[in-house]
């Protein structure tokens, strides 16, 4: 499969409009319950900056808000570079659709990262190597779940699976794209969506749930990405709080050499 | 002190210009090294929200991004309903200065929140009450620091107190408004920026930093900060990763009756 036909990028394929406005449109293959994976919208709303070409930097953050439901077909993303310092540039996002109602809005923050002092501060997650895993079987999930080979850890939520443990808001996971693709800021930007809502896990059970904004904060630069290609990276999911209709969920992504990717952090509507 | 002199409702106090469009002036007694104290700024931007007659519930998602300098003097803030729904309401910020530039961009997310099953998923931390400990001397910090009775529990960047322990990235303390003054969203907003750069707690220095964007996540409603009053709140904080000039930071705010008020995630340039 040549990089162009790999569905990922179908999905997030965007085409220039005007300067700083782009045109996408849903894509079957990361289908959700209703609408697209918000994994998939977060990256192609990262896209419309990547492929700017008033661009400085990499991502270190991006802020996603889920502000109405996305129906399938056509959108305009809109990308502002709200203002570019020496090292840092930050961006303004909006993705609307055909009555011109505002679906998403984001905000971004690139930089042109440099060696400094570093230090990982959380200890990397010794798990089972994702190969001596089963892959879960998403048969009966929405459409976007069969686009990850998931070797889950702990917590997937899988109908009829019980936990053998009190119950938690904790999963662990290996994911990779399916079919493999090097990964790359907008598959890790979307990697970092891909665990079920957290209320789904800690009651054992499918609730209307939805994320409303979501938070990504990038510690890998190009090279640590490249050097991950297109292996599973590990995924572990908590929450803290869940409470009038809201829980939070924060999660690290990290690759199989045990370097931290990203950490990701979502509010998340839910009804219990 | 009536509610109006207090310093706190002076920095983030606000006059209508046009619909959506807010006056307001940074504080000498908020000020940090260059400009204003980080939490009074995204305090102010919120404050712009809680003002709009069309604003609906409480919020529940902030993110404010440091695009650029702010410099003392008045500013002027857009706060514009993206989005409406029956439950939520999405809003964009942007603070602007004199020159026309952007120097802080910001989104919101408001919400009717209502009784739902809730659980804390995080251990509530025993310590030493806060009238137990010493007050921190921060006669030699920044201005802003002198808004706050903070009473160290452990990783208070103090220059010349070095930890009784190999170096971490964790802080934890209590923290009150001085004068003291009841709880509200707007100081709570606040209170989630007032801890040190991790840098300066893990290299036990000072360095160049700086928050760049900052995303608080209320669990707290009303009722909950009204419960609170003025007396301490315990705050800790953390980092997950450092490297390539920038690093994240994670922190708790919890009440005395051990409730979790807020969760907040900030990414911070630091040169080291």
């Amino acid at each position: 499969m040549s990089h162009h036909d790999h569905p990922f990028n179908q999905a997030t394929n965007l085409t220039l409009e005007s300067e700083g406005t782009w045109r996408g449109n849903t894509h079957p293959a990361y289908g959700n319950m209703v609408g697209p994976f918000g994994g998939i919208t977060s990256a192609v709303l990262l896209n419309a900056i990547l492929k700017d070409p008033a661009r400085i930097g990499d991502p270190v953050s991006l802020t996603v808000n889920f502000a109405g439901p996305l129906e399938d077909g056509p959108f305009t993303i809109e990308a502002k570079p709200v203002r570019t310092n020496r090292s840092t540039q930050h961006w303004s996002l909006n993705l609307i659709q055909h009555n011109g109602e505002v679906a998403t809005t984001g905000s971004a923050v690139f930089a042109i990262r440099r060696e400094t002092w570093a230090s990982t501060e959380v200890q990397y997650p010794e798990r089972a190597a994702a190969l001596d895993l089963t892959r879960a079987d998403t048969s009966k999930a929405p459409e976007w779940t069969r686009r990850y080979d998931i070797r889950p850890l702990r917590g997937l939520m899988i109908d009829g699976q019980l936990p053998n443990h009190e119950p938690d808001a904790v999963t662990e996971f290996w994911v990779q794209d399916d079919p493999p693709r090097p990964l790359d800021f907008l598959s890790l930007t979307a990697i970092c969506d891909s665990f079920v809502p957290r209320i789904f896990v800690r009651r054992q059970g499918r609730f209307p749930a939805g994320t409303i904004s979501l938070t990504t904060h990038f510690h890998a630069d190009s090279e640590m990405l490249n050097q991950q290609g297109s292996k599973h990276v590990l995924g572990l999911a908590r929450a803290s709080r869940f409470g009038m209709g809201y829980h939070d969920q924060s999660a690290e992504i990290w690759s199989d050499t045990q370097q931290l990717l990203a950490t990701t952090h979502q509010l998340v509507y839910y009804k219990a």
